[in-house]
């Protein structure tokens, strides 16, 4: 894809060269089961106790508070299946946003149709809810709140410690989605009172097919996968042992660079936004301030965001209109629409996001043909 | 781990060098999502559709019964949680029987606190159900059968034409766990009378971390994981695309040589038996016709399992006690007591499992090698 403008990060990611280097002895010759006595065996599980102790120390974690998962939708899943258990099934309701991924959202549905009290909260127009609605809707006995460290449709980040605070203060168990900010800005649990937490390995340089759940030490949660006992009772399986070394070596890699690669995604993202609020009829959405570091979202009046995105491709451009899951579906974004914006609005948005092997000439690019393309689009040519 | 003897191929395999081969380009440089419209993506979304195809046509099935999982317990999970949707709800009997892996026994267990009647069938001495007490079991209202097509621990493999038949005449579904068969054994869905069958990559020389799942076209099976609608909407999350495609390339060249494999693999097996049994105090376990290919499981009076296994990696042979998921466990196997065994006759359980990659020269090794060893601890040295 070296030809290409890749501009579609919040999708997914290359895999680092770091983390494909760390994965291949495990594709080759140690592929004995971790749960094997034998001495091969006792290798592997080895690397995955590294793996485990790699992933927790970015996150402020233990070791055994990191569950490793096939992807953000199962972690996610798994959390808001075990709602049920994590208070003594007591507590009936739940919170969310209105901006969560479908991974969340659609489960949600499935636990109201369990019984639960599902509320979702609205937000403001760049994205983020309000922390005094959080508190009214959670009252005192609420099971769970779940809310997401950063969007990924318009990359607004949360104000998550305040969040956690407020979970606590209602007497929630707290989880948040933080698939798109893992290894992009600095999380830390306990600082920001976090109980639970999904992150994915290919949004931050691993590969696709693994994830993982972080889960406070002391939380009853039920297991996600029943079976041979991997994870410690919660997640059976055997573990996708290339996928989790790979993940943890892209995740200390991402860290270890995250200033240096959020300085550059900032800067190229704000040359971005600067070029393309030019052009007129355009607005950037998400918050202005609290977003991620490589993220640039717009809305462009008049203009179809599926056939700008097909047209960016004839262009070399890879680029999104919406979540990469939802791509292709031509309903509105339900992000959109809940930041206030109508159908007609949210079908001309457009999704540009940066990583570090983005250049300022690919951005001289972007801002090239873009204008062009937008007017074209308009024309109705 | 070219200097050991590798005979646990039942616990997991190599990923074999053409499967290895076909995962690279998507490890590298086509690292696109597949849910992204421009030309990259759609390279990738080709590239899964082409291994939806081989893995389909591995087992005489469409393209669209296949559903990708994160493997043999996640697929094994789902079809369980399932069965309350699977039949609308109203058919409350699930049967299984007693050897199944436990990644069907315990969330059967999960069902019956969900209010399930869940019956578990005992099997003979060599592992197999009676259909006899099947057709009894189920009755004429069954939602649900789940039996395996061939054990992790005993080899034996089961008459899974003859149980879907008996299954479909009590009104059930039919769901089989194939993790150990598939790609060893010959499988065809239509002939079989299969309904779901759960299979798992690392079991066939595909990497570990993807696995799947075959559901008869118009079944209602309620979604595994709810998100951003891929797999046709019924599981969710970014797709793994290099452990999808190195699946489909392992069974497509596991079923190509599956003849030729089994052959070789039997032989040695054999050899292997006809040398073991000649060690005083010495029993085959499972099914002695009705086995898998590479499969040799034996009981050594007076010898405990998991220091048999110890001594074994000490003269650098991987062997197991039991299925890799529960090594360490100090349990008896639930395997070898519901075929009757007492629970200190299943302690000295061993299981020798041979790949394609095993030698003549090997099984020389192993059969000169194991008879000092079961002497030493049967003389406490």
């Amino acid at each position: 894809m070296s030809e290409w403008i890749y501009a579609d990060h919040a999708a997914t990611t290359r895999v680092s060269d770091r983390a494909l280097e760390a994965m291949m002895p495990f594709l080759r010759e140690e592929y004995a089961n971790p749960s094997a006595v034998y001495a091969p065996g006792r290798r592997v599980r080895r690397a995955l106790d590294r793996a485990r102790e790699t992933v927790a120390a970015a996150f402020g974690a233990q070791p055994g508070e990191i569950y490793f998962t096939g992807g953000g939708t199962e972690s996610d899943n798994w959390v808001i299946r075990a709602a049920a258990e994590l208070q003594g099934g007591e507590k009936k309701r739940l919170i969310t946003s209105a901006v969560e991924h479908h991974a969340i959202l659609r489960t949600f549905e499935t636990m109201r149709r369990r019984g639960y009290e599902a509320k979702v909260l609205g937000v403001d127009r760049n994205g983020r809810i309000s922390l005094e609605a959080l508190r009214a809707a959670a009252g005192k006995d609420a099971a769970l709140v779940s809310v997401m460290t950063a969007n990924n449709e318009v990359g607004t980040v949360m104000p998550v410690a305040e969040i956690g605070a407020a979970a606590h203060d209602s007497g929630a168990v707290f989880h948040t989605d933080a698939v798109q900010a893992a290894g992009h800005i600095p999380i830390d649990v306990d600082r920001m009172g976090i109980d639970m937490m999904s992150f994915s390995g290919h949004k931050f340089g691993g590969p696709k097919g693994v994830g993982g759940l972080f889960v406070r030490k002391g939380l009853p949660i039920p297991p996600g996968l029943f079976g041979g006992g991997q994870e410690r009772g919660l997640r059976s399986g055997t573990e996708n042992v290339a996928g989790i070394v790979g993940m943890a070596a892209a995740l200390e890699e991402s860290c270890r660079n995250m200033r240096e690669n959020a300085e550059k995604a900032s800067r190229l993202r704000d040359r971005l936004i600067r070029g393309v609020l030019r052009i007129p009829g355009t607005r950037l959405t998400g918050d202005p301030e609290n977003r991620l570091p490589g993220h640039a979202s717009f809305l462009f009046d008049g203009v179809e965001g599926e056939a700008l995105v097909l047209l960016l491709d004839q262009n070399g451009i890879c680029a999104s209109s919406g979540s990469a899951c939802s791509a292709g579906a031509l309903e509105p974004s339900h992000v959109l629409l809940a930041m206030g914006f109508s159908a007609e609005e949210a079908r001309g948005s457009l999704r540009l996001t940066l990583g570090p092997d983005n250049t300022d000439a690919e951005i001289d690019a972007l801002l090239e043909k873009l204008p062009n393309i937008i007017v074209r689009l308009r024309s109705g040519a």
